[in-house]
């Protein structure tokens, strides 16, 4: 038996096969060293199986202060030992991104926007590929404008959406356009939905997410330093969106969605909303406000964390 | 006289509006405050024309940690009095980006991929323009992959252009895609490689610049989790790169050309490349190597910058 096989759960070997983090690239097993370049990590310089091979929750946001943030608090929900204040980022070779391994938690930031969480996906990928690891679940926690809801309500992503509301990615392969799906796993938005009933602490919904490639025109905003449309002609776009379900608007989904996707990861999109687009374009709420906002994304990730390790039922 | 008008070194009034830097955006000056939400700055509670009214050189680049060590040195080499160990980040509010300022010179990360640098253009294009900033040229400093050069050689790109080597930018707004040029002043670049025959230090040669919005499937790369094509297409696609005058690969020159374009602010992209694409995809130079790689477009901008300013001749 090879040495992956161990410690299979599965009596079939190709249960695990299935489980595995697949990656889809026919050249990277023969690879004499692949240099995971943007983590600062290699799979000839580090033991990846020892390293991160009984990760079993990856969690990923734009921030590395919020992912920093995020492992602490996990640490302290899963009452584990150690000190959360001592962390070490594993990346710390690097500025691109930051990454904490709290058990079988790992909480890593991606900076802004497709690009930028991609490369890190793909090297993330990548990672749980050499590390063996199986039966991953993936959540990006991040924050959101929102679309006719209340400002501090949770979305729970059904589909990812492009700015032609299609629940589809647009990527380019050697000069030539390919649309990929941008479906979610349906059974872990509705547990995430169950927890959020569970805690009664904030409002959380299942909509679509419109996934944009900037903040400002893209989003419909006034006041970027480039603007060419009315107040009006905004409102249209954004009831158009509200009308095909969209209920948040942010910058990474579609490719999260789209690439976890086609690995065969299990995934979900847990985003708040920091005000309603409806209403305005700034976001004015206050320091201490929008920080307890940042922390329902969490707060709802770490209970359904917590219930699948049995720590709650 | 309006009180922008003073201090203006033109004659005629006109000279200095068009110096100005312009926002492209008619309601951005009927707004009580505007709050630069990912600087963690505003025009209420920050005197911007105070903070950054002298402000002639902008220099961007995506790591957090090279712009610093970029700041330090151009501090340096302007011998401007204080520490340059104890240099403040202006947006220490936020770890979205990273801002320091030394004399005329601020220095900003922007992260990686077009949606990342956009956000920041569009508040440091409103930052300019609130604090009345004039004659100002911007410099992008970045790492990039080389096609068909030695890994070294500094690339100031002539027409930024996408995955089709057109040099143009697609922007979505409000769901409709829109073109914009991707020119970039042709006088700054030559103006920088007359700077590098004077430094003798490194090769820099003046080509153009591909943009794509990843890093592996976009660029060709045959490592990353997903690759669907051979050796051989990837060669091709370099090779039809590099008749399109195409000598370096990186991933935010378009958005980068394109805004400043719009709103009348010279600008230039300056990447050193780390490796040649036709002879692999991974980064495996030392570290040491590396580093004085990305010390090249700083040491070449400087000098650029010390000419402008009348400290060589």
């Amino acid at each position: 038996m090879a040495p992956i096989l161990l410690n299979c759960m599965g009596n079939d070997p190709n249960d695990y096969i299935k489980q595995h983090v697949q990656v889809k690239n026919p050249y990277l097993d023969a690879m004499e060293e692949d240099i995971l370049y943007h983590l600062s990590l290699s799979n000839k310089t580090h033991n990846l199986p020892e390293m991160f091979g009984d990760i079993k929750f990856v969690c990923v946001g734009g921030s590395a202060n919020r992912m920093k943030a995020f492992a602490q608090f996990i640490h302290q929900e899963l009452q584990l030992p150690g000190n959360p204040e001592e962390m070490i980022d594993i990346c710390e070779g690097t500025d691109r991104y930051c990454m904490y391994k709290v058990g079988p938690v790992l909480s890593i930031s991606h900076g802004m926007g497709v690009p930028s969480i991609s490369i890190m996906l793909h090297e993330l990928i990548k990672l749980l590929h050499h590390a063996q690891c199986r039966d991953v679940v993936l959540f990006r926690l991040g924050t959101s404008g929102g679309v006719g809801l209340a400002p501090g309500t949770v979305v729970i992503t059904d589909k990812a959406v492009d700015y032609s509301f299609r629940a589809q990615f647009e990527q380019v392969v050697l000069g030539k356009v390919i649309t990929r799906s941008t479906e979610l796993d349906e059974g872990v938005a509705s547990e995430l939905l169950q927890c959020s009933s569970e805690l009664q602490s904030f409002p959380s919904v299942i909509g679509n997410t419109m996934c944009t490639h900037d903040f400002y025109e893209g989003q419909g905003r006034l006041d970027g330093a480039l603007c060419s449309f009315s107040h009006e002609e905004k409102l249209e776009y954004l009831r158009k969106a509200y009308e095909a379900g969209v209920r948040n608007i942010e910058m990474e989904s579609t490719v999260f969605a789209a690439m976890c996707r086609v690995c065969g990861l299990k995934a979900a999109v847990v985003c708040v909303t920091l005000l309603n687009r409806f209403d305005g374009d700034q976001i004015t709420s206050s320091h201490d406000v929008l920080v307890e906002y940042q922390q329902r994304p969490q707060v709802l990730v770490a209970h359904f964390i917590k219930k699948r390790l049995g720590h709650v039922v």
